[in-house]
């Protein structure tokens, strides 16, 4: 059976980690899932402009001090991917790329930007027309079509798998990263077909529309069409899942208390858009927290004074 | 003649401080008005849930520590209370009082929680009939009648004098408390036959409408009206001489990005309501910040991704 949560919080930069103090001093049951080192914040060598800090502070120092931070008041923090997040009677239940899979009363989405360009030349010219970033979304189109998943992680995996509603001829460019797919989902891919090409892609290429993948070798790949998924799934992944309100930039539109358009689903930091500054974010991590407490205690005041 | 400043900022708590910071990050002459050790922050003995401290931080020292690092990139931070915020032809004009005039080009409101009930009996039961908070407000209503302030700052005497325009009979209460008024201000109070009352108050009394003060010593202070100015100047203070949009609960309307109806003029921090959190009202101060640096700029895009 699936561990239950009052909170689980999706990413653990400063939105996800702040988040994550302030459900787990509310004594809510909280699960903080993501990869402190690996946000952008961690990546910072020294941060000047977060407040409190005069001298600076390295990126994954602060990261790390903000996750013992919320650990402190017991919130757990997995070093996890997740790759769904689905509604289900009471509440929601969040999957895992090794396939553990966790149910919470309430969610903060703080999975930092939304999908990722990859950055190829003419990307953006075919963006809609061939190219997409979302096979929930747009998957639809390419009934019994041939297509291809580039990216190198579980999410790409995913994604390939949740074609197969739609087609059986389904790729997975790595384009020259090594594949990092965990064991389960491989053996997955294996049983429906879904293989992987190697090399470098230098371009997409086509008219009006996308029409094949020329890669550095100079070789070319005719495809009807890419779905690009690189690093983990975003925001938009699970958003198109459950119905969440995202603008034409991609981002989860929220209030100013951090909810959104799906009661119990809250969202902070850079996934919602606005200044990509860890102080801002952390912000949003506090007002999103304090949104999901409410909705989970059925309150509606709830501040936090506590001193120790 | 007035200084000039691109970004004034009038509060110095967590809001105040990171506007502060980050729009002399962004290279504008910048202007923080305000005590950075008179904010709630600094009244806090330790705060456990300013994200990346999590052994705690002192109020008192977060603050000291924040005022150096927005010095550190060049904002003047000077501990002086804002008396008034007015437009003139280019910009806005800001008095302090003791005073002196600072011109600027954008204005971020930050001075904390908008205006404060003196917690007397009945005080809610009379608000609007009899009970005000705002002279620029309310004080039309009272032509001619006999009324109170009830305070003993500089912000008192302010609205006091304000009160000029529609009546001479005035008397400033104090309630108990000792009078902090300046000389100058003193001496206007003065030649305008303004004079004091002393005494603790014990309550409001009236039927429908509020009719007189009642003193702890029994005695009665009959009054057509009064305007409650204790502390200083609150947002809502300089929201109504220039238009800016208020909700119902006092607060400062912003949109996410800390912009209020009036050009130029931004607010962060507990004045715009949500959650009293420092790490809250900091992330606010960035976002009001970077919105003003964009109105002073003419531009659309600012990002302080330096690092240093």
């Amino acid at each position: 059976m699936a561990e239950g949560f009052d909170v689980l919080i999706i990413g653990a930069g400063p939105a996800g980690l702040a988040a994550g103090m302030y459900a787990a001093r509310a004594n809510m049951k909280t699960l903080v899932l993501g990869f402190p080192s690996k946000s952008n914040m961690a990546k910072a060598k020294r941060v000047f402009n977060y407040l409190g800090f005069p001298e600076g502070i390295g990126g994954e120092e602060f990261q790390q001090a903000s996750r013992r931070q919320a650990e402190r008041y017991k919130a757990a923090v997995l070093e996890k991917e997740v790759v769904s997040v689905d509604r289900q009677e009471k509440g929601f239940r969040v999957k895992t790329s090794d396939e553990n899979e966790y149910e919470a009363k309430a969610i903060v989405i703080a999975c930092g930007k939304s999908y990722k360009r990859i950055g190829l030349q003419n990307e953006e010219t075919f963006v809609g027309k061939g190219v997409h970033y979302c096979v929930i979304c747009d998957g639809y189109f390419y009934k019994s079509k041939k297509v291809a998943v580039i990216g190198n992680g579980n999410y790409a995996a995913e994604e390939a798998l949740e074609l197969l509603s739609y087609t059986k001829n389904i790729t997975i460019f790595s384009n020259d990263e090594t594949v990092e797919i965990s064991e389960n989902l491989l053996k997955k891919l294996k049983e429906n077909n879904i293989g992987f090409t190697e090399g470098k892609i230098s371009a997409f290429e086509g008219d009006r529309f996308f029409r094949n993948l020329l890669m550095a070798d100079g070789s070319k790949a005719q495809l009807d069409g890419v779905f690009i998924a690189v690093g983990v799934a975003s925001a938009s992944a699970f958003s198109n899942r459950l119905g969440i309100g995202m603008d034409t930039a991609g981002n989860v539109v929220v209030d100013r208390d951090g909810k959104t358009n799906v009661d119990g689903i809250f969202a902070a930091g850079d996934c919602t858009g606005g200044n990509p500054q860890a102080l801002k974010s952390a912000g949003e991590g506090c007002n999103a927290a304090l949104a999901a407490v409410k909705f989970v205690k059925g309150r509606s005041v709830y501040i936090d004074y506590k001193e120790e």
